[in-house]
């Protein structure tokens, strides 16, 4: 009966089985000394009988091996606790030499991100990298388990459309049986269509941006969170809600699981349950002030006043999320609310200085929401948007939601540099393997 | 503060507020019923004030209200509670005549699907219609909860791949950045690969496959649960972690959700923890026993045959889920372990005459991979192959899966006849909206 590396403290004194990888090995006063690797962790093993140690000839990291042995009490392992009298079973030899070492970090420099990608298949197995995604899977579950707890019914919209221009950025295309269709950028249309039957609903999945640039923040892959909720009162009730997801979920994944997120360096998150919320002129004028530099001709947030005023909240406010609010109708869609004449019903959630959300509340209203896309430039005859307009002259009631970037988020978690640490194997305008 | 109508029965005496959409409307001996749809359900409310009343004059279903009232005993109401005293706010007006009738059950019929999905924006509000996908919603989480229970971790696999033929399905194509890229038809070199990393890894997501036939079965977007898991010991393990995971989730649905699924009139299954076995060349032999048809020039199961042998294993075994074990080579693909040289170490579930999910243990042994691949046409030097192959040279333990339908499990437990009626926006070859 296999135990793992994890469990085997409560094991001592008892012969046990083990199965794993070669992840070390090392000669050390006669003996040697093995690593072995499984989904518990690793754990140290000696091997003493020569007999032992020449099935390990020839073999190298990665080698799957079955291990019969003592638990025995070591203070000066890892972990407390080693294997003794070792006898080893060579389940898939591995006679390769290795094409990089995994036992040790990985180099995470821009200049060595194309390394890290091309052996990723191997990389992933260092325990730096692999509880990136072990913490990338908890946040999704922490997740989940807040919208379901809220009411959320979970959705899968579909990821071929005719039409994925509400998104913004660039669309791939694709020939479908002599059609042309897109590669959704959002489930924007669906996920609002959806509130007329669920009220709240969520989606995770892929969404997809022809992105020709080639920035730390841009992938043309990205997992999403959409959340859409009805029923609001006003668009403080979203930022409520997402908040609070945040709230809850970066409290628990720490507190559940912060001796993963210690095994990473990951930075403990400075939070307060209510985030500080700062309109966009705000923003402005506070960085202007505190960095004398002329914010009048600026619309939008630049990269640089998104990360200051993380910084500035941090201090000032206790948290390191910040709501920005009354974003500019310069960043409207046709499916937002306007909220004056010059601003939205929207907010950027930022976070560690990287923007993870934007929040805003829907136009619900068809005729308003009719005159919104004519004003966009968008044929309400078109057949991609009938469905939408079904909805909405059958009513809908006030809503509002957020597109949620989980890469990011899981980037800003961790305390990367680039949002594709955070995606097993990212795609951009020049990778699209492995 | 709002309730929900299904809060109702609770507060009996009390005058309560509640929002929701008008969802039907009728005068009986004088006075205005109407029903308030929410997302507890429908509540029924008594309206007698003229002024009222008028404030819903020409207003259709869909209408989005207020309605302040008392809750009031009512045995003859279908949730034995009702509102009277009823105040009305219209929230959003809909003076769009009905396009479908959604207070009664939407045919079902295969000459109606067009018209079915035509108006799905509508349709969904249908009592009948959301609760699929509040099945659907509730199975995802219950899959998730077993996995998670197992020590499974979610990963999320690209969908934009450099080659996506491994699958055997045709394929979309296109253009990324001036290369080609193929849609993803399963994230299966990627889960074989992640095995390397957690041992145990699985992903909900879509699947793309260019199904240029018509049929209940097929359409151009499935939603996949894909399950890889390593350190097995035989490929009867993986048929055992899937058996007890569909076991599970649809004991705990009806157990848990029974009066969702009632209400659906979905039946109820016929099951035991372990499901019954057996080989195709038995199943062959049973079917032509039984039906005096002659198969030996059958290598596959028909469509009839996976129909016979659920309902023979219902009555015989008490099952309505069937492993159909030994496949043929005839269906191996290139990276599945074979079993001798007619068979394969795979087996196909099936449930209510339906294939869920193909189950094959994979061939772990580099060589013998290589060696399948070329056999296949497939050229190891394939850039789209890299990856994969390093994870093999590197170290893979002996490990097997599956590609679980999302789609057709929920058209199973449903009852449905047709794989588009449990997808929100189905695609086909003729269906790219809505």
């Amino acid at each position: 009966m296999r135990i793992l590396s994890s469990e085997l403290s409560r094991h001592i004194g008892d012969t046990v089985h083990l199965e794993g990888w070669l992840h070390k090995k090392r000669l050390l006063g006669g003996l040697t000394f093995i690593n072995l690797r499984d989904r518990g962790g690793i754990v140290q093993a000696v091997i003493k009988e020569k007999q032992e140690v020449d099935k390990l000839k020839g073999l190298h990291t990665g080698t799957v091996l079955a291990l019969d042995g003592k638990a025995q009490a070591e203070p000066r392992a890892p972990s407390g606790v080693e294997l003794h009298d070792v006898k080893l079973n060579v389940l898939v030899p591995v006679t390769s030499e290795p094409l990089i070492e995994i036992d040790k970090p990985l180099s995470h420099k821009p200049d060595n991100l194309d390394t890290l990608f091309e052996y990723r298949a191997i990389g992933l197995r260092n325990q730096f990298e692999s509880r990136i995604f072990l913490v990338r899977s908890i946040l999704l579950k922490l997740i989940r388990e807040f919208l379901y707890s809220h009411d959320f019914v979970e959705i899968n919209s579909p990821k071929l459309v005719a039409n994925a221009a509400e998104g913004g950025a660039e669309v791939f295309k694709l020939d479908y049986f002599g059609k042309t269709a897109s590669l959704a950028q959002s489930p924007q249309l669906y996920k609002q269509v959806m509130v007329g039957v669920f009220e709240r609903v969520f989606e995770i999945g892929p969404a997809f941006r022809a992105e020709p640039s080639a920035t730390t923040r841009h992938v043309s892959e990205v997992t999403m969170l959409d959340i859409e909720m009805a029923f609001i009162r006003d668009h403080e009730e979203v930022l409520t809600l997402i908040q609070d997801l945040l709230y809850s979920v970066l409290t628990k994944v720490w507190k559940e699981h912060g001796e993963i997120l210690r095994g990473l360096n990951a930075p403990e998150p400075v939070l307060k349950p209510k985030f500080p919320r700062y309109s966009m002129g705000q923003i402005h004028r506070l960085y202007e002030q505190a960095n004398n530099v002329d914010m009048s001709g600026e619309i939008d947030l630049t990269p640089d006043e998104e990360r200051w005023i993380c910084e500035y909240a941090k201090e000032h406010d206790g948290s390191e999320a910040v709501f920005a609010t009354d974003l500019p109708r310069s960043k409207m869609k046709f499916y937002h609310m306007a909220k004056d004449e010059n601003t939205v019903f929207s907010a950027d959630l930022l976070f560690r200085g990287l923007e993870l959300a934007t929040c805003p509340q829907r136009e619900h209203r068809y005729d308003q929401l009719v005159e919104q896309m004519q004003a966009a430039g968008i044929s309400t005859d078109d057949p991609a948007y009938a469905f939408y307009l079904q909805a909405f002259r059958h009513g809908l009631p006030p809503h509002g939601g957020c597109g949620f970037g989980i890469d990011r988020l899981v980037e800003k978690v961790v305390g990367l540099g680039n949002i594709k640490e955070a995606i097993l194997f990212p795609r951009d305008i020049n990778r699209l393997t492995p």
